[in-house]
Formats: structure tokens, sequence, C-alpha cells
């Protein structure tokens, strides 16, 4: 299997290095051949070449069979009205790929649930699976900006809610066979446009329960209610802010992974966490959400499904056992977390 | 004082009498002349009339010094593609009355910590002023629906940032003088219009600290670090997000206030809560929410500071010593609470 990696900006060097060596570790186990491709993403790569996204790097994405990618962005390249900017280089690349649905995967291990936020007896069963759609709305719509007003279009075809419906459908019936959708059906236009195609492809899942929440209420019920959640499925500005809303439910954004899937078995993969520059260069980011999104490589692009839960099942007994990186209140580094995992693997 | 009452739908009657009657006992110890006039929006609006704020409602709004609302909509009024909805009528009277600036005050009553999804060492010190744009943004913007796609448009003007922008570090002035101004800077156009804006504004403002958050790491932040938040101003859809996060973590939605003010003294007042069609008429509803947006009003309309605090007083004597509605563990009735409130005002 030909994988590009994107390590991109601050920590996402050093993270994504991780993950290789643990898919490296997984191809040596189970006898797999896996290439790897490095390419530039985001502000490193306006450095190298004044674009976020150069061509070269999108045709090898396009042409491999999965993309890992860091992460992007930084303070040197932070200014939101320069006219190229590392999140252009994120944003390009998804819609580039095609890839509609963004699944992020929230899930608390039960060692960690004293750096949780929220109270422990409210974190017990909670298993959700965001979909997020992630080439569509506000972010990629029509914008205009003047001296005095600027603004922005949020637009949503039939075609792109359905395929995103269908997606999240498909995979709740892998799980608890419950969808929620999200959206805001009383104020917003394209909202009632989502709600109504998702209830008309919901009649091709009579298997599946299909609940309707609007956005603001959903902000308070993931707190008040999280183990209610099975598969969760909105658009992607709200995706963008549930999602980070629910990581910090995890105790640490660091161990958060996400897969950016499009038809057939092509996929982005990366951990939800940013390039977090305080850190960056120093060994001691944590690897688990890389590593996390390696997993889920495997499993959605390259079909090994077994190799996915051993790497799973690895990381989970780090998170147990230690040793913990700092976000997690240990002091191991990127490199002993690695170590660790890739011993667990064994 | 004129103050026109809208007491809408669902347990919005209820809650809405309830604060009315600590009004009418303001007036009487203070020695005040309140004169209430009550008038239909929403779905009972909609029954009677044929539209959700008929124009008799507007003008007595308007005529008046202030406005307290109960809540608009339930299930029979539910379906998101009628042409009338119950929700036009509440946007139409904020639009109407000119309330650009939405006050939702978040503070943790220590006795109400149990109740809280967080834990409670994160509670201690939480202390926001959410400032929410009210009047702009996709709320209000043009929208389109067709049979295969639809659209909904997001604008914001200079005027309508500076004005909400200068609202934010006024209030920021009688508080702890930090602003968090919250948009999506990295993707919307508007958001980019909105942070140069907020930083032209805070210029004026040289005793008040500034910090800009993009929306997602807002919703994170707001779980992880809540007690670091003073003053916090948004658009109008971040802000419908976010105070309905930030109000999970007051232990119930019963209890928190909002003002919506504009140019002069003029305001509308409601509880965050919505209809909650699932009590009403059986008189269980907690009117505290009511209760304190009440007290705001007497506060931000009426001038009148020192009875806007004995409002808040008695209820935080009631909280603390009970009796408690049912969504606070109690088993008191809505006349029960206002009774207590009433007994501790005196
Ligand atoms: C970096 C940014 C453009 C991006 C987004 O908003 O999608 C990020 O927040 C994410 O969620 O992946
Ligand atoms: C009822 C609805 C239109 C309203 C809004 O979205 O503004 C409500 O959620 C609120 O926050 O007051």
């Amino acid at each position: 299997a030909r994988i590009v990696t994107l390590p991109g900006d601050g920590v996402g060097p050093e993270v994504t290095a991780a993950a290789v060596a643990v898919l490296e570790a997984v191809a040596g186990h189970y006898g797999h051949d896996f290439a790897f491709a490095e390419h530039p993403i985001g502000g490193c790569a306006i450095d190298a070449t004044g674009e976020p996204l150069p061509a070269a790097t999108l045709e090898a994405c396009q042409r491999a069979d999965a993309v890992l990618l860091g992460a992007v962005g930084g303070p040197k390249w932070s200014d939101p009205n320069a006219p190229v900017r590392p999140e252009q280089g994120l944003l390009a690349l998804r819609a580039g790929l095609g890839v509609y649905a963004n699944l992020r995967p929230l899930a608390v291990h039960p060692a960690l649930a004293a750096l949780s936020p929220l109270k422990t007896e409210k974190l017990r069963g909670v298993d959700v699976l965001f979909v997020r759609e992630l080439t569509g709305g506000a972010y990629f719509g029509a914008k205009t900006r003047g001296a005095d007003a600027a603004t922005d279009e949020c637009k949503y075809t039939v075609a792109e809610i359905e395929r995103v419906a269908r997606r999240a459908f498909e995979l709740a019936r892998g799980r608890r066979r419950h969808v929620t959708s999200v959206d805001k059906a009383n104020v917003l236009e394209t909202s009632r446009l989502w709600r109504s195609t998702i209830a008309r492809v919901a009649a091709d899942y009579p298997d599946v329960g299909l609940e309707h929440q609007l956005v603001d209420s959903m902000a308070m019920l993931l707190l008040t209610q999280p183990s209610r959640y099975d598969v969760v499925v909105t658009e992607n500005l709200f995706g963008d802010i549930l999602t980070d809303e629910a990581a910090a439910l995890a105790g640490s954004l660091g161990l958060l992974p996400s897969a950016s899937l499009g038809e057939g078995s092509h996929g982005l993969y990366e951990p939800i966490h940013g390039s977090a520059p305080d850190i960056a260069g120093q060994g001691v980011a944590n690897p688990v959400g890389a590593i996390l999104s390696a997993a889920l490589l495997l499993r959605h692009s390259l079909g090994l499904e077994a190799e996915a839960q051993a790497v799973e099942a690895a990381v989970a007994q780090v998170l147990e056992h230690g040793p913990r990186s700092r976000d997690l209140g240990g002091n191991a580094g990127t490199a002993a977390v690695l170590d660790a995992v890739r011993i667990a693997l064994e």
C-alpha cells in the first residue's frame, strides 16, 4: 500500500513519525508492505514553495491509498488577513481528495477519567462517533469582503447531504444502530434541507433509529447526557464546534484521531489536535492521536481490521499502565510513549 | 414604568407570572409603579391571529420601557418546513426592537455544583458574561431554497460589529476588565472582519484586555478552563451554541436569565430555557430563570440596581436553602419557589 505522509507544522512531524513507526511495526508483524512518501503542506509548504498545498503534494495524495497528516499552522503564519494561510492547504486537500465524511470517534478511557473536566459518572459508557460533513457548507461557500461588510455563504445540495447521511447510517449499523442528526432547522434554510434529506435517507435504514437535535441543544446534551449518543451526523461548521467540545471530555486533545473518507477507500487521517507550537520540537507531544489515526487508516483505507484493533489495544494498554505524556499528567516523551506502544503490539 | 409581558407558549406563562409577581413585590417594597400589559407571541399568537408576532404586540413592545418574555414554541408548531413558525415571532421581535446585544450571564451557585456535569473544582470562580450579537449574521441573512439545494448567507457590517463590541468592552469595565472575542477567522470572511473590527474598537479601551479565540477552541476551553473568562463576545450563531453549552455547566437550564439590549434603555428579557412542553401547565417549572431575567430588567432598563441586587440575593438564598424545583432535585412547584423568593425579599 502506498501511504503519503504530510507532517506539516509544529508537532506534526513528531507525531507523524511516531504513527509511521507504528505502521512499520504492523507491517513487520503481519507481513505487509507499506511504502511511505513525504510531502509538504501548510506553513512549511508556504515557506518552501509559496503555496499551502503544492500541486505535487495534492497529486501524490490523489494517487496514494491513504494520507497521514500531522497538523498545519503556527504563529509564523497566523495572520487571518494574510493572502496565503496554512489552513487553506488543509481545506484544499479535503476538497481535492473529495473526503466528505469526517469521522471523529470519542471514547473516554476509564483510566483517564480523572483528567476529564466532566464528572466521572457522566463519562461512563460514552462512545460517540461523529460524522462531520467536510467538503461543503460555509467553509467552501462564496465569500465577499468590502470596506464596510463581509459575507459568507453556506450552501448545501441534496446530493452532498445524502452521501454523508448514508455513510452515517452505514456506520451506525456496525455500532448501536442510532443516528442523531444535528442542525439549526428553526433558523437556517440549509438546515431545513438537511433535516428533510436525512429523514428521507433514514427510510432506507429502518433498522437504525433517527433523532434530530438543534445544534444549541446538542451542545448542552453532549455534557448532560453524553452516553446517550451513538452516531452524530452534522454539517461542517457545527461538526467543527461540537467535535472540539466533545474532545474536551476525553481529558486531552492529544488522544483523539480522525478519518476523512470519500468514495471508495481513499482516506485522509489526522489527529484532531493542532500544531501545538508551544511544545513543538521538544519531543514531548503525545503521539496517541496520530497513532490512533494510523489505526483508522488500517481499518478504513487498507481493510486491515485485525491490525487496526491490535494498534488500538496496544494504545489502550499504554493509556492504562503508562508511560504517560505530559498532557496526561506524566513525564514521558513522544519516543517513550511510542516505544511502549510498539512493545504492547508484540 | 410600562412593562409588556409576552408569556408565549409551554411553561412561558407560568414562569412569566412568577417573574411578574416578583416585580410587583419589588414595586411594593420600594414604592415603584409598574404597569403590566400582556400580549401574544409565538405559537399561541399563530393560533389566535395567524401570525407569530402580531403587529399590535410589536407596537406595544416598542412603546414599553421593557419587555418580559416567557418562551415560544412547542410540538404543535414544530414542523420546521411550516410557512409560519413560533421562532419567527421571536426573531422578528429582536429585529423590531433593535436589541443587538444579548447578555447571558453564567455563574454557578456553589450549592448547585453537585448538579453540574462538570467537576466541582472546575466550577470554582466561574463568572462569565456572554455578549451575543443578536440581530445579524445567518439568522437574518438572505436564504434560498430550491429542490436540489439551499443557502444561508451570513452577513456582518462594520457598524453591527462595532456597536456590540463597544457594549462588551463597556460591560467589561464593570467586571474583571477582560474581553474574549470568538470567531472562526481561519475560515470565514465575516470572522476576519469581526476580528479586525473588534481589535480596532479595543484600542479605545486600553484598560480592558482582549483575547481572540476560534469558536472550536472556545467550545473546548469553556469546559477545560471556564473560570478564565470574563466577558465573551461573539456573533449570533456562535453565541447561540456557546451559551447553551455554557448553560449546561450551571446544573439546570431553568436557572439562567438573559437580557437583550439595543440603544438606550430599551430591553427584552427572557429566561434562556425553552417552552419545555413536557412539563407545561403542571406548575412545576423552575421560575428562577424568569425571575433573574426580571432582575436584569430592573438593572438594565429601569436603572434600579439596588432592587436588581435584592432580587438576585433573594434567589441566591432560595437556591442555597431551598425549596428546590424538580430540575434541581427537589419537589417544590413553581408557586413554592416563588413564595420563598418573595419571603427572602422581605
Ligand atoms: C484548521 C481548521 C481550518 C480546521 C477546521 O475548521 O476544519 C480544524 O479546526 C479542524 O477541525 O480540522
Ligand atoms: C428559538 C431560537 C430561534 C433561539 C435562537 O436560536 O436564537 C433560541 O435558541 C435562543 O437562543 O434564544
